[in-house]
């Protein structure tokens, strides 16, 4: 290289690296102002998320961008990324007690980690929380005599058992359950309590660093207006309900969540039969693969008695597994026949089925990939 | 809400949208300083991408953030996708040509996707371009008369075909092509050709928007030396190079490509055929389940003929699906026999295969679904 060409170069090194560091005076101050902003929240109670104020500011901030001669999305990306960190940073100041005469939550499996999760969102939001695990069982009915709520989180499997183990609760007393089938939790709940009841599935896992934009499945049970406080608590810590019959809940769960995670189960166990080398299929994965390899990945990294538990306790999960498993074969025959055209044919049929779908979730992926090579390094 | 909170909850957000208009000059000051940069890069042919600089940056503005309380990551997150943007911009300056006495790049399906983005590349770099579609065959011997690289980039069925009838090209000419598989096209090059001969395989869809950290593997033909021109010039643009032997890159691709491609496609076609309802498996979903559905219709979205071609080419592709029906039949008797247990002995037994990977992956996908998720609106 030209020695005047690399003095000029790191030149303009020093002057972005001075840019950047202003980017990091504008964070302090943002951070501080969010800060701020969260401790009014917290007073009254207004939620975490605030979507109509989120959508009109990232208009402003593309149109102002674009008058500048720079990619809106640029602006919108990097806006989204450091409200991100502003929704955490309002987790630490707590959050507003919708019901201030509630007796104590009794988090059943609290000691798990969905359990923590919710135990310290109420625990914030100035609620007393008591634990009931399983070494507490002896204790329980004095841990629930007063409770003002008890909100099971406890294995799918074992969910309907311990509620039939509950011992009698006050009238009043909310009964609510976090479980990812809700037809079965449901029905116990509403056998054992005559009192309020609630079926919740809290759509992420427990390491979600705020409820922010997550969505939280509410399927009613009894008693709605005693439950209202819960649900706008709930959307205090940022969370969007969606309300939906038990029935229709299960039913999508078994397409997305038990069968998604069965089919990459198998792929898993296919890898390891095959003797893949994960080392070298990373070297050559582009990002959309390595993307596919980290999905089915990721799997294994957790507790396969959760797993489990989703697969097995889905009630139709078997016979959705039978079904795929024909989808397969057909598949394989227009393999095995090297036909391709019966290949494209059923290729076509699928993606007018998927409609105007498919170029959402293609350009939805896309964003995602991007990011993902974003952040490759060598 | 109580009026005064109300009015401070204004004033508040009235200094944060200030914050980030001090924001957008800033990001308007370094796409400049960045162009600067782009233009001495271009003159200097210096590759866009420069890892050991972009890591020491990344580190310094990290401890910085860290001094001042700001989450490392927030900036490094923030950086990262600053930079993709001087990516973008440094192919508006164009590229150095490494090779300045090449004769005509002639690109053979010049007229597809892929094509045109290395036309445009060759093109940036001072190269002079020409195009050789279908439709202009009777033309070929006159536009690779005097050809300096011969590109093959057509659909993976015609590669051999397209490469066999080609009329004799001048001894010392390039010929290369940009297939996903390897062996059979690396083969009818160094048949049909007795000058040097380069495999490569560009890992990204031609929907990139600047090579940037993305990787194409080399697969070595014949006279190496007189393709490293090609191999610098690649970098130049951004990419990393991966050198394997074709029959290893033609097996990790029916890994990660033709079996990833081929389980999505029977994963569409169960969707369907058990009417499952989109727009309400997207009302449920959470980020992993939408990606995952994401990841499903992307494909549906695209050309039948390309993913028939990716997987009926690949010639071991129809044992590993048969392999992959085995191994969906095993994990199916065991949900059939309500194995739970044989079901987590496979699982841990696929965990530990994983190894680190696993946790690797799960910390990987974790970023993305934040990402996923900080993009939702209502």
């Amino acid at each position: 290289m030209a020695e005047p060409s690399s003095k000029a170069l790191d030149g303009l090194r020093v002057k972005i690296d001075a840019v950047d560091q202003e980017l990091l005076q504008l964070l302090r101050r943002r951070l501080d102002l969010v800060a701020e902003v969260g401790a009014i929240k917290h007073k009254d109670g207004v939620p975490i998320y605030a979507p109509k104020r989120e959508a009109s500011m990232l208009a402003k901030r593309r149109a102002e961008a674009e008058a500048m001669g720079i990619p809106p999305q640029l602006i919108e990306d990097l806006l989204r990324r450091m409200m991100r960190e502003s929704y955490i940073s309002e987790n630490d100041v707590g959050f507003k007690r919708i019901h201030p005469t509630l007796g104590p939550v009794v988090i059943v499996g609290g000691a798990g980690k969905l359990g923590q999760v919710f135990a310290n969102l109420f625990g914030l939001s100035g609620y007393e929380v008591r634990i009931l695990d399983k070494a507490d069982w002896a204790r329980a009915p004095q841990l629930l005599a007063d409770a003002g709520a008890v909100v099971i989180s406890v294995p799918i499997e074992a969910t309907c058992e311990v509620i039939e183990r509950l011992p009698p609760l006050p009238v009043d007393c909310l009964l609510v359950d976090l479980t990812s089938i809700k037809q079965g939790p449901l029905a116990a709940m509403l056998r054992v309590h005559p009192g309020p009841v609630l079926g919740l599935h809290p759509m992420f896992g427990p390491d979600v660093s705020s409820l922010a934009k997550q969505v939280v499945v509410v399927c009613h049970g009894r008693a709605e207006a005693k439950y209202q406080w819960l649900l706008e608590q709930i959307q205090i810590w940022g969370a969007r309900l969606h309300e939906a019959p038990a029935s229709e809940h299960d039913q999508a769960m078994q397409l997305v969540q038990a069968m998604r995670h069965f089919t990459a189960f198998v792929y898993g166990l296919h890898l390891k039969r095959e003797h893949a080398d994960i080392e070298q299929l990373l070297q050559f994965s582009s990002p959309i693969y390595r993307l596919e390899l980290a999905m089915v990945g990721r799997l294994f990294a957790q507790d396969p008695s959760l797993y489990a538990d989703i697969i097995f306790a889905q009630p139709d999960a078997l016979a959705r597994a039978r079904h795929y498993l024909q989808r397969y074969q057909e598949a394989l025959a227009l393999l095995e026949a090297g036909d391709k055209a019966g290949f494209c044919d059923s290729f076509a049929e699928v993606a007018e089925w998927f409609g105007d779908f498919a170029e959402q979730f293609r350009s939805e992926s896309a964003n995602m990939l991007m990011v993902a090579n974003d952040s490759r390094s060598v």
